[in-house]
């Protein structure tokens, strides 16, 4: 079993770059990070921007639009190895990164694979820890990268792929909708959610108060923002959300409040059928599916050497 | 100086007494008050509602739409003549409530008078308590008669009755839009927001958690009430709010984690300027002045053998 | 103002002593307190039962049935001294006790008289204080005597006399039926109910647990006591109630939890009606006015030098 | 060992069904929840009552009166699989529940089969939880589903089957008459009783306070249905418990305070003797054994695909 | 090794059981336990005593005076069973108490054997708790059953008996004339003095409160009972002591305040010296070794039929 | 009213001063102060013994037997002068005492004065601390100098003479046999106990441990001490406490526990009536009252210059 300690960053491709920075700092309120070096010269355009002391958490490739990856850390370079090890015992290809690849996500090392139902994951080390606090241009409230959530067809099959692979646990069920699941104290740092195909459900932020969430609300609004879900309250986490949609399909959420499960021991999840009311938002608000943005497909990814930081084969 | 000890209750005027009472119990969540008897001939028709010990916050009229008359209790029946005599030594009319009127407002006695700018005043002592559970038929959280408040021109005029001739403290300033009076820990149990003529610009009720709030308003969505306000977040009290309109030209108030002034002492009360952004919504939201129910006029009152619980000369 | 410090004892006359000391130390659990001496001729039978460190809280006399005297502790002699002329100085006819009813109240001291209802009265100091632990016969849990009532025709008159009289004040109003006092921290020590005549309305004494006032519910309907009132719960006190029918019709109330008011400044007295359910039991049981003990009228208290403690002029 | 994680619920036949959820609902107090879909043209009526988050926790189903099943939780799918492959080496015949039987419970997954004395247990993964407030008509105070109680010949073989085929550990014994157990720190959330024959000796539902005990109690007594023992408390639990008999020969209990057994390796299960004063009610109060509602017969579940939800071969 | 869990009771037989009883109940103060049934024909006279939850903690068996056995609780009727097989394995010879014993003893089963220096010790399942409070008719303060003490010629010997056969651990040693050992946190409920034969040392009662010791010293030597040792204070468990003497030889313990060791790991046995002053009793008073009540002896017990619960091959 | 801040000592004739001594050091436990010089030529034999900080708190004067005088602290010099003022104001001869005088007391200025009993009494300024530990030869655990106790024929008197003329509070009464007076926190620093003429009742010592009553207990009845009363437990103080005659009839007393009382206000004084049973004594132990020290008469005191310090016309 794998065990992954941390979520590390989503990467995601952009058709129009400059848009979508704009759009995560001026809007969602991230930090854009600046390069300190330009000497990769085959690499594209890529905007990292950051939350909290991850480097980033999340980075735009120009390119076509789609999720290119998710990742997540693992302890240390054995981890790594064994990981892939593990992986490949188990069927699975992957693919160790190159140097530019493994500087342009400012990790250490890392191995890429597809997950059963095509979403392409990362697993990382040595994610580079930024010590300066994070300012942001907007004052939206975030304190950190919060959850990532991915699309598979069945997610009770993702649920087993994921418990047993790795050392995710089952925080709660949405019916067959939604199964969320924690890597650590925090309800959930990963889920999946029912979809036609893979990709990136949605990115999450958690905001420092409640009263965060509802000047964000109206702050979208003004801005004409699409607001997909919420102001609302899960009852599984107990977070107070917002779902918006962003450029190139990019659900963010914001959320306030998320449940810690510190007695793992003791903790049963639970079964909420999505048809009852209040299964999504214990508000009673009215409640939809965010929208995915769908994982980047094979051809885009060729050829490697011109566009390596998309590549999965 | 006369002491109030507590907000008592509101009367108001209703044309459509059935459709009133109907929208208080399963729209806003009160529960009604049957009567115990019914001696009173010449009573027009009366509806009781409660939300906490008081056996009534909100009593409706059968009659002209409009406020009759806004009560605060005293200590006691000392406190009420010492009161009675302190008001018409400067100068208002008070008048003593007959029988028919006190056992209709479930007191042991009272006083009534006009305050300078015509919002009709009564103060109470002996009001009932009922020791049963309240059992609302609709589960809206409430858990307090919170606050009322009236109209007057001009703000500060009011605030110097209030502070001089009862015991009420402002606690903050919006401009000259609002002034916010305590008369216990609360941060504010009787406002006067600026207006054209006399009236009750709103009646307030406290709910027991964050999440009544906003199940609250998705009702009220549901029912197509109009939300004239919110959800937001007074600046000046802390409490999340919630105005909306019932029948008869009444604002109703949901509200959650007011404040309480502790340290009476330590207590400086602020200015918000209500032309700046945040100043009535700290989340940021659109805001309006909600609808004011006029003070009934004196045409109406007549003839007080009739309609005794809405004479107030 | 005389400051009463804590209740004394109640002294009832027993027209059949034998059997009135029997169902205080079998039933009711009382302790019988033996005579230290029988130097006093003159003296009619005296029972004393004890329930706490007080000498007794309960002295049945033989003689004709009904109450004599109610009685209250005052601060030393000087307080008694001042007390005399203070009660003279408003009307009262007050009388020294001699040295043989003193002995038999096992006071230093004590003044009688009659309130303006017809309730005998007595003000004692130097209550004897018994070191040795209460053992009754009977396990029911008494820790305390608790309060007494009395029956005046008029409570609000009744309230106008102890609380300018003394230092009584007013805790709660069951309508015009009962105004409950407190001289102490103890929700009442004192209560006076609406009743005909004077007389003692109840002896209330506090069981340790709430165990124990179930199973002396049971225990007396085993012995086949008439319950008047109870299991209950009064919503004014908060104390779980059980009254019940001693001999020579003297009620005795068992309670648990009695509320103590210990911010005097901030208590403010409550009104409930009688007429609305669950204002005098909060569990919504039947209710009815206990049986009154008339207060013993005057003949029975000639000639004074044969019947001493019951004089009271 | 099957490792029980909690109690789900009860599901009883009604001859009278409307008769059965109109008492559930107007008497004790629990919540009717609607239907979602009515696809599942086969059903009988069933009628689902809720107490708490689970999504019911007693179903009512069309036809003989009698108990159909009574539910325990298991952890996951796997757990569920374990239990039904060790159930039947044991040698008990183990039946897994139809997509139809599935929907009915909402649960995700479930397994019957019959005790060694004849009770219905059903095992279920994935019982659905509500989010929304439990919102019921009458204000009972009921917070929690308890604990369920089955009858059984023998409580000494009872104890034996639950204790070493599942994780249930004794926590008291009421003599032979009964056999209190625990599967989480809740003193007992099963017990089985001294019976004839396989049956529900009742169903327990925990109130917030005291106070709702007694209110009930007079509620119960108002609306003339029978009180089969107390208010009293038992000395196994600490609770206060009121139980009376509901349509259909169903018994149901509300209790007030149980006990919790946090520290499991301190505690020592007692033994009382039912003969001794005191060892069902320590208030002393006069005792007997609830009512049982017998276990459905087998005639009665053919055929299954008629009544599915009824059948356990 | 087999697993004390607590102390059960003694039983001690009686040539004058009237007077027996009646010391165990006017003058120490335990609680006689009254007979349920009467079935058991062949049974001589038992009386119970209790002094806690303990059905009793006493039993006098009217025949020739002298302990009968001493008893110890264990966990359940499979560590019943393992100890009945792991003391046959050490070369004891056990018996099973029958029927008619098992109900004399209100046990659920008990097996008996003599300890190495001809004690009889009794281990018990299932011993009956009583709901009801203990009702003394004498309020001595009596809380528990405290201890019990046997006799043994070589007190290291009985240290290496109990410390293997079972978990009994020396909490001090007083030279080589005792040996105190805990089953609990208790700091002994078990002790061994050095005594010619096998016999019942004390039988020890813990009282509430300090000035319990002190007035039953006086209650005693006003009754003439022979008080052996006290008021003192023992320097081992730190608690204040007074033994005397009652009918048959039996030496009776009150004692106050005994030491809890709460912590095993840290608690090292420690060695006082008989013959230095404050060893047994620190506040220096003049010490003797109480009276010991001898074992039974076996001619006594037969014909087993005749008198059953005496029986101990 | 003169504030009394401490008692300072006692001084006390002995006729065999080497004796006194003696046991108040080898038997009592009290320390003696060597003299610093020997300058006061005239002066007789004085010794001086101490208990605590202060220089000593008892101080034999070879000569007759009797007390001499008991002596209190006042705060200042210019207190000393309004007390003898105030004194001499009442009627009272005051005396200054000499240099010499002075000097023996160890303090810095007094007065001396009889009560209107004949107790003499001195009020001092100045007293000596001394900053070294107190090393007894026999460690009985002594900590303060706790009360001390005159004789008065009448204690009512006596109060009203101590309770204004100066600072002391009734503590509590013991029927007319003794008066506890306080002029601290402590209970009573001061009693006087109803006899036929003034005199010291006796000297307490306060000790640090229960431990140290008991086992100075035994070490008196070792060393043939006469046990005058106890050891018992005075209900009113709540001190363990043990009583015991010195040579020239000097009355000393252990004692352990005494109550403070912190809460001026809310402290009632109670009344013992001597004759019941615990009044004395709780643990209902035979009780007497100590032997009396009689005052020193007059003809002893001349002439004042050979005999300064026990002169007090």
């Amino acid at each position: 079993m794998i065990e992954l300690t941390d979520i590390a960053y989503v990467r995601s491709g952009a058709a129009d770059l400059d848009t979508a920075v704009r759009f995560a700092v001026d809007v969602v309120g991230l930090q854009p990070v600046p390069d300190l070096d330009s000497t990769v010269d085959a690499e594209p355009r890529v905007a990292h921007l950051r939350a909290d002391t991850r480097h980033h958490c999340l980075a735009f490739v120009e390119g076509g639009s789609g999720v290119i990856a998710s990742a997540f850390t693992v302890r240390d370079e054995d981890a790594l190895a064994l990981a892939e090890t593990e992986l490949e015992t188990r069927g699975f290809t992957v693919r160790r990164g190159t140097a530019a690849e493994t500087r342009s996500r400012r990790v250490g090392a890392f191995v890429g694979f597809d997950d059963p139902f095509g979403n392409h994951v990362e697993l990382v080390v040595g994610q580079q820890t930024l010590a300066r606090p994070v300012e942001a241009a907007r004052h939206a409230g975030i304190t950190e990268f919060g959850h990532l959530c991915l699309d598979a067809p069945d997610t009770t099959e993702a649920y087993r792929f994921w418990s047993t692979t790795f050392n995710a646990r089952v925080s709660d069920w949405i019916g067959d909708a939604a199964c969320l699941m924690r890597i650590d104290e925090v309800h959930h740092k990963l889920a999946v959610f029912k979809g036609d195909g893979p990709g990136l459900c949605h990115v999450n932020f958690q905001v420092a108060e409640l009263d965060d969430v509802f000047r964000n609300w109206h702050h979208l609004q003004e801005q004409d923002v699409l607001i997909e879900m919420g102001p609302g309250r899960h009852p599984q986490s107990g977070a107070v959300f917002l779902y918006f949609l962003g450029p190139e399909g990019l659900t963010y959420e914001y959320s306030y409040g998320v449940r810690r499960i510190t007695d793992e021991a003791a903790w049963r999840p639970r079964y909420f059928d999505p048809a009852e009311r209040g299964s999504i938002d214990m508000w009673l608000g009215p409640t939809q599916k965010p929208v995915t943005q769908p994982q980047v497909t094979p051809p885009q990814v060729t050829p490697p050497l011109v566009l390596p930081e998309a590549v999965h084969p």
